[in-house]
């Protein structure tokens, strides 16, 4: 029998249900199709079809999906036994936090008369949004429930959204790419969440919370696919034309240089001078991370590929030396190394993105400023004072999720979700149907897989 | 040496030869480049090349083209043997049937002076009539040769092409996404078929169809795929602009609240409340499947939420209470279940899009309702009509699908194909060189691989 | 401890720094935004923002990258224990790679002003010069250090670059798909360094040579994304509308029959009538290859058609027949076996190109020719002439691929590169941390991984 604690016949049906039919009720009485969407505006429009927002944006809508579903998913793969939680626990909390997106980005982003308009550039942010959620869930993997994880996501993304509001609407902040709403706030969010999560007896699963080779392999599709994609990510919501081109452009070779650099500082500094699969699928990614203010900036190719390289070693070093520390001594069992991936390249890619627009100019950008600065082509802002706006929103979104953080990491605490306990962290078998562990000709191996699992469950 | 009835060495070099063949003669004097596509005549039209069909439709086209041959092929990696089969005779029997379809379809769709013309939406609609074929291929899964499958593509494709044309271009029906003419068509062609194929002693293979825990991650791989891309799927050929535009939209939000109400049915009916694989790979599908024909109508993001919650919870019921009693009562072995993905939800797909297509009105369609529903708008029928035309499109289709399955499946009975005993079904060494196990350092369990194979096909 | 010869922690780092720092200053110095990806000189165009070349071609370029990525990478994985080393080293080649060829063939594709503009064009050529090289990768695949691969990639890049600036500029060839400046040359060079760098005791790795049931499984993915995106690498450069719509089409119809072609004949060839993994996995991808250059002409569909119904023929029989013979007589080394599926259908692609150029007519072409073939339409020279410079170019393109991978193939026995011993090829764990086999329950088989590991490594 099942542990009663970790049991979820009810638990998960019950938030699952609910959540749901709320989604449904708020989405009956608020949403609607917008002017792209809607059978009879589009109509009254006038325009030609290929000027639909579809035809600008849903490719890139579908490489972010792809980087959402399978890059995420198949990036936590990489554990051995909880491969089945990686990528359902990953399908599961990104299906529900794509629907609550749509309503709080839609909530905060400005209604008409009362109604939130939807279309493909409010389903990228949705995905944009359900990212951070991610980013946090990589930072718990293996030591929570589907139902703490839902719960996280209803109270991340919600938190998400006011931080977006405050940046995007209020302070004027340019993020196309995320690395402050999306990466910084995921990282240090979710951080803070396992450490209020801390489990002083985690070694007790440590034996679980490694790689096999397979598993490894796995976790190449997701990184794998996230490098690939990462153009199209952080050119997803750029305006038209010049804009989307050049930001993927600069995402490209961003992440072409960490992808040098990540591979001699893995040789580097792992043991006997081998190349080691957390850093190859992990730090090789964060040029895309570094490159997410920036990217839609006249960065020029060469400072794309500066901001990668460096984002690659600080990455690595990261891993190496960073990560042992904070576990350590400021008890932060970060399971994924989000704070290498996503917390200290996101600061770098807020920094740069700080930077490039203090020193953006007419001269560079022409009648572009507008699209990319819209303040400062305005007359509102001069670019130092961008510069100074950005600067400032990485400390918003540090503060807005390391508090919130903070206090869902309090709500998940409460005993009613169904957490595993510190010895069967990292194992799918707690909330799966495990089959057997390898195809066998006479039973045995199933029969022990299957003894195990008794054993745990007991 | 391996058993002379399954020996592929001549059947299947024969089949494949002489179909490609036929194609290649069939194309040569039926087939020409469409307006879009030839040289000639594209720069005779005076458009300019942004309205090319090309690119309003070729994304779609390679996500639909990745759910074919990736999506459908992985998700049925799922049995611990029968990987190599999966996508290999996914890949075989689906490159023969785009061929044959563009070429069924064609001369059902409506002649030019006697040539087919061709491009990327034509290429699209051999992909859809592929993947009626691989729903089917779900069903009779383990159990068929390569034979037989190319046999059945030739003839269920020829079926899908006759069943189109009828509501398509007889009857008026609009299933841009095809509930109807898509999946209810391949699932009930399927299940008859492999009613038809019964085997009796099939439980001599049973301990071969099941998963093991790689094989269920590689058919992740084909979920996900399947997930993502549906909203491009059920989009690729509706009219241009907002059309394609809502569909996306309206897909993707069934699939959303579908994942949510198939991981809350698999925990509450699922043994001791863990969540069963088998429904996270199917039933969080079939929101995609609901929405095939009214996705592209007025249905709001609500109605499709409301679509795909319902399909997700009748898929669950399906696998867990239905598939016991179709295969005890009504000897229908149904191995991927496809009744359940595609069969049912197909059909409420149907009646969805007959009861959307009831109430449409042109005060919520506008100038739109020309190319949701031209006969409603060109004033030959009322709604509501439409909405019956819809209704009996379902009835037509499962009575071609019942028929048409009944009568190849007595064809694919012939002695001749090559088809596995009852004893070796799931099991990719009877037509493929199967290399050992796992990666072994003495060769021991490859040694043991090739004992068990040669007792199998001794 | 590991072998001194084949350590990486200074000769990685060192190269891979050197490199990118090398990089990072010659692209500073010579590239430049282009007119479509410049935020001033887009706004002066006055084009409107849908006419930006990004919405023509991205979409291709990311079917491009991941074929590159996940295509050329996976493929890779069929080997029981060089899963690490074929995504992996595929991954950093690749990204070394694209950004030297962006300043290879920016330079040879002529300058503006003394400076490279760069864009979704170049990204797309910078792909496929990368390709290229991964096709070289594939013959000396299982037997070369990461460091090795990195200096071959620096000669080939710049050898492929100096080739494709005589067809392209100086002699005008047509070869849109690369059948002769990817394909063939990538084979050919790759075969010829394979040749030079022979190892006589190379069975004493044997019995690592070869695929286990998972590996077979993961190459699968890679086969099936090259099989699915060809279309958009041959038409990723062809000129706007009729002509990448076409391009697309006809690859796609030649992989289809290719894949027809390819399981009769696997069937007809292999032991016992059994379907071969290695043909499945390579030789279907022929049609690609062999549609590479006259992919973009009025090839017709029936005629792409037999193009890859020949070219998984001649694919198969090489496999079987020819490879063996290369190995035993010429002493080359194909791990991959990229003669079959690059080399031979490499030279196919060229004559098929080479005929149809010859035939071209404007009757046929039309106002069309001029994107096709602009030195036939203005009448430079006509149609034969035409097919007779395709024809030369394919022997240019030989000519410089054994030449240059003659000379590299030198330059890489220097024993400074870390290459390793014969007895210890196609294995990761020389140049990766690799974890334990499976997921275990004592820890046995993770003992018995790392005890070998240290026998490999003493």
């Amino acid at each position: 029998m099942t542990d009663a604690a970790t049991n979820m016949r009810l638990k998960l049906p019950i938030i699952c249900f609910i959540l749901e039919i709320i989604l449904i009720i708020l989405f009956g009485v608020l949403v609607q199709y917008n002017e792209e969407t809607d059978a009879k505006e589009w109509h009254e429009t006038n325009r030609t079809d290929y000027e639909n927002d579809f035809y600008y944006r849903y490719p890139s809508f579908q490489d972010v999906h792809v980087m959402i579903f399978i890059g995420f998913g198949f990036l936590m793969t990489f554990l051995q036994r909880y491969g089945f939680s990686s990528v359902g626990f990953n399908f599961l909390i990104a299906a529900f936090a794509l629907q609550w997106a749509t309503l709080m980005q839609g909530f905060f982003h400005g209604m008409h008369e009362g109604k939130i308009h939807i279309g493909v550039e409010s389903m990228i942010n949705a995905d944009f949004c359900t990212g951070s959620v991610l980013i946090s869930f990589g930072a718990v993997l293996g030591k929570t429930s589907p139902v703490q994880l839902l719960v996280m996501a209803l109270f991340e993304v919600t938190l998400f959204a006011v931080n977006e509001y405050i940046l995007l609407s209020v302070l004027g902040t340019r993020d196309a790419g995320g690395s402050m709403t999306i990466h910084t706030f995921g990282a240090y969010f979710g951080l803070m969440v396992t450490r209020i999560l801390y489990r002083p007896n985690l070694d007790k699963s440590k034996h679980r919370n490694s790689s096999v080779y397979h598993s490894d392999l796995f976790a190449m599709i997701g990184t794998i696919y996230l490098w690939m994609f990462w153009p199209s990510f952080n050119s997803a919501i750029t305006a038209h034309g010049d804009d989307q081109h050049r930001t993927a452009m600069n995402t490209y070779y961003s992440l072409a240089a960490c992808t040098l650099s990540t591979y001699g500082m893995s040789a580097l500094t792992a043991h006997d001078g081998k190349l080691d699969m957390v850093h190859i699928q992990n730090a090789a990614l964060a040029g895309g991370v570094a490159a997410g203010t920036a990217g839609e900036m006249m960065l020029t190719p060469y400072g794309s590929m500066i901001v990668g390289f460096l984002a690659g070693i600080i990455s690595v070093l990261g891993f190496k030396y960073l990560s042992p520390v904070l576990e350590e001594k400021l008890k932060i069992q970060d399971t994924c190394g989000v704070h290498n991936l996503h917390g200290m390249p996101g600061i770098l890619g807020a920094i740069v993105g700080a930077v490039t627009a203090a020193v953006a100019t007419v001269d560079v950008y022409g009648d572009g400023m507008k699209d990319v600065f819209p303040d400062v082509a305005s007359g509102e802002v001069d670019a130092s004072y961008q510069g100074g706006i950005q600067a400032a929103s990485l400390a918003v979104t540090l503060g807005i999720a390391l508090l919130g953080g903070l206090i869902v990491g309090f709500i998940l605490k409460l005993p009613v979700f169904g957490a595993p306990s510190d010895t069967i962290c990292y194992e799918d078998n707690i909330y799966w149907e495990v089959p057997g562990e390898e195809a066998d000709h006479d039973g045995q191996s199933t029969a022990v897989r299957m003894e195990e699992s008794e054993k745990l469950n007991s």
